[in-house]
């Protein structure tokens, strides 16, 4: 039942993998300098870290600039929101509308149309602090989906409403805009939301499916439609964004959003509206010694069955981070029983785990937490930006399949270590 | 963070819960007499059993009578189609149907109605077998929304879709609706879904939220209205219906069906419609020795958050069934970090396991397999009824809470197992 695959041209590397790099990073493995947080006057227990994903999915190298533009600038928005001394779920909505905000990410502005030729979008975000979820599905009409699913959030975690009755986690289409409406998110039309590039992408898709149908007439119509050559599919433009986020405090948050699949069926809810299939968010508590979060981008229906962002992040209670995140990937997602008839699994996550340092820190006024971040694909590659507020700026990363692997049998795991530390008065 | 909570007055017992128990049941803990089968001319492997459940909230002793006979005739229903040969997953639909088909339960027709004074169904089916899933959320104007999640997984089973597009699992809205439609399932109009008892419900809570609001008005708005009483409060509604079945081959199906809460927010999604939460089926793979199957029913909120079908799925591996579920039913729902807010934690599961028996059977001719099914839960009442393909009647039982215990945060379990019988040629 289970696929074969291989580790061959599994790609391994800690902290050597970005490409803008900076030698002297504070986020390299050692602690951070002290004046550094002085100088910025920052208070106690005001920073954090941040790791957003621009999608897994295939990204040419002309496309790449502006992809690790708009990380870059998601990075700097989190971190911003971070020193105002805002918590992590605030910070990754932040930078979650910086990312959706971008006509280039399929997600809020500039998503793949469905079918129809309309915009319905999916999002969600989890608090790792309160375990609190929001989600909207096959939401239109809305620029920026992931601040509706955060109000679902923040509305939940007021109690009940009116009559003893129970606040939705989950809304889904008409219902879900005029939700947001009537909490004081402004409707967009959608034909703002389109771009160029979408709209010829949906008539370029539209062709090809037109000819793909025609050719599927006769008998064997079952088997050639199964059978269609990659060149006659459509678009697998699969850049769904996402963050993940950890304060000061070791608060952690996690958050997603995605047009969803080019040509989609209206009403199809993807993975980023999928309890545990987007994102994840769990702060340290009993058994647990790590906070963890997750977000995850690819193919939903994949991420769905298996249910990826939570296994991630149970997983990321194992010893070693790395291999736990490896073997996830492989055996719970590449050979997972629940996608046994897939030829390929396409998605990607980016992880990240903390812990108040073990070592001792360099003064007792100083109080220390170990960040632990990765990220994994099996799609040819996946864009990544990180930050913490000690940096001056964010560091970015196009991730890529080595050359010869097969993407959907394959994988890529790359990742680092930070440390985050505030001044105790 | 963990409420406490009381094990005092938990109701524990084994196969003595029915009502309506026959003394010489074959579902007894002993083997069915070989003659039956060769009696009902049974071919090799046709049979099975299955367990429904009318919703886990409170069925007063005059709607009882009403419940379980529809429990009756569902589990009648899902018996004919295995005796008829059909697999686990299509007799788990057709049990479905007759419980959406009851204008008493809140499926299908009869649903509870929303705020606007619509009815949007969810509904779910899960294949052990091919572990294969569909789900329809917030879908409205269709008799059988369970027929639309099964038809969404059967056509996913098939592969991919034109030009290589990926069909979903997971359908919402207008656009759930049309995708029915165009697979030729027929639309039924709103209104003949309504009941006299749906509407004369709405009004009634329509009042209620009306002087509830009013009294919310004031400096004290958000306190008072977490405050309202139980009196006050719309109707407590939870009867969601599901239903589990294994066939003779050992295959495992799950399914769940709701009208969502009384006066929900137009396009809010319950757990019906969440993977992992409304049910779950996955037959024995590799680590794991038992094939299992659960559906759940209550607050649709807590259900998600806590994912509790496939907790209660998971832990169905460990050695003792019955300690396992109760466990479960305590540490991952009412005591559950993720619901540490909700002062009361609504919901109830029915699951089944199964494996082929150890012992020997009367005859190396016979193949059996033994299932174990359980039901618990933590509202006053739960409506269950259950039957194997040897049995000649279902048997149909009210679970209540022991009399002085809080619902919300005590627990009943109940439950039994039975042998089911193939005839090797």
């Amino acid at each position: 039942m289970i696929r074969s695959s291989s580790y061959a041209g599994v790609m391994e590397s800690l902290m050597n993998s970005a490409e803008e790099q900076q030698p002297s990073s504070p986020l390299a493995n050692s602690w951070s300098k002290p004046q550094e947080s002085s100088k910025n006057q920052m208070p106690k227990c005001i920073g954090g870290f941040v790791l957003v994903h621009a999608g897994a999915g295939y990204h040419s190298e002309s496309k790449a600039k502006e992809y690790k533009h708009v990380c870059k600038r998601a990075c700097q928005r989190a971190v911003d929101r971070l020193k105002a001394g805002a918590l992590a779920v605030e910070a990754v909505a932040a930078a979650l509308v910086e990312l959706e905000d971008s006509p280039f990410t399929n997600a809020g502005m500039g998503s793949n149309l469905n079918l129809s030729g309309e915009i319905e979008c999916d999002a969600s975000i989890m608090d790792g602090k309160s375990l609190h979820y929001g989600a909207v599905g096959a939401i239109s009409g809305i620029k920026n989906p992931v601040l509706v699913a955060n109000r679902l959030l923040s509305e939940a975690q007021k109690g009940k409403l009116s009559a003893g009755r129970i606040p939705p986690c989950f809304l889904v289409g008409r219902g879900a805009h005029d939700w947001a409406v009537s909490h004081g998110i402004s409707p967009c039309p959608s034909e703002k939301m389109a771009t160029k590039f979408s709209l010829s992408a949906y008539k370029r898709n539209k062709r090809k499916m037109e000819l793909a149908e025609k050719m599927d007439t006769g008998p064997n119509q079952a088997k050639k439609r199964r059978q269609s050559s990659e060149n006659e599919n459509v678009s697998g433009c699969l850049d769904t964004v996402g963050a993940i986020v950890v304060d000061l405090e070791g608060n952690v948050a996690a958050a997603v959003s995605s047009g969803g699949l080019a040509m989609k069926h209206p009403g199809r809810v993807g993975q980023a509206a999928h309890y545990g299939c987007g994102c994840w968010a769990e702060n340290a508590f009993n058994m647990n010694p790590y906070s963890t979060a997750v977000s995850t981008s690819g193919c939903g229906e994949h991420l769905i069955r298996t249910m990826l962002a939570r296994e991630c992040s149970a997983a990321m209670q194992s010893e070693d981070a790395h291999q736990a995140l490896l073997q996830t990937m492989q055996n719970k997602f590449i050979s997972s029983p629940f996608l046994a008839s897939e030829d390929r699994v396409l998605g990607g996550v980016i992880v990240l785990r903390c812990c108040r340092c073990a070592e001792p820190p360099p003064s007792p006024k100083i109080q220390g937490i170990l960040v632990e971040f990765l990220w994994s694909h099996t799609t040819e590659s996946m864009c990544v930006g990180y930050m913490s507020a000690q940096d001056s700026k964010a560091k970015t990363h196009i991730s890529r399949l080595p050359p010869g692997t097969v993407p959907g049998q394959c994988l890529a795991i790359e990742g680092g270590v930070c440390r985050l530390m505030s001044v105790a008065e």
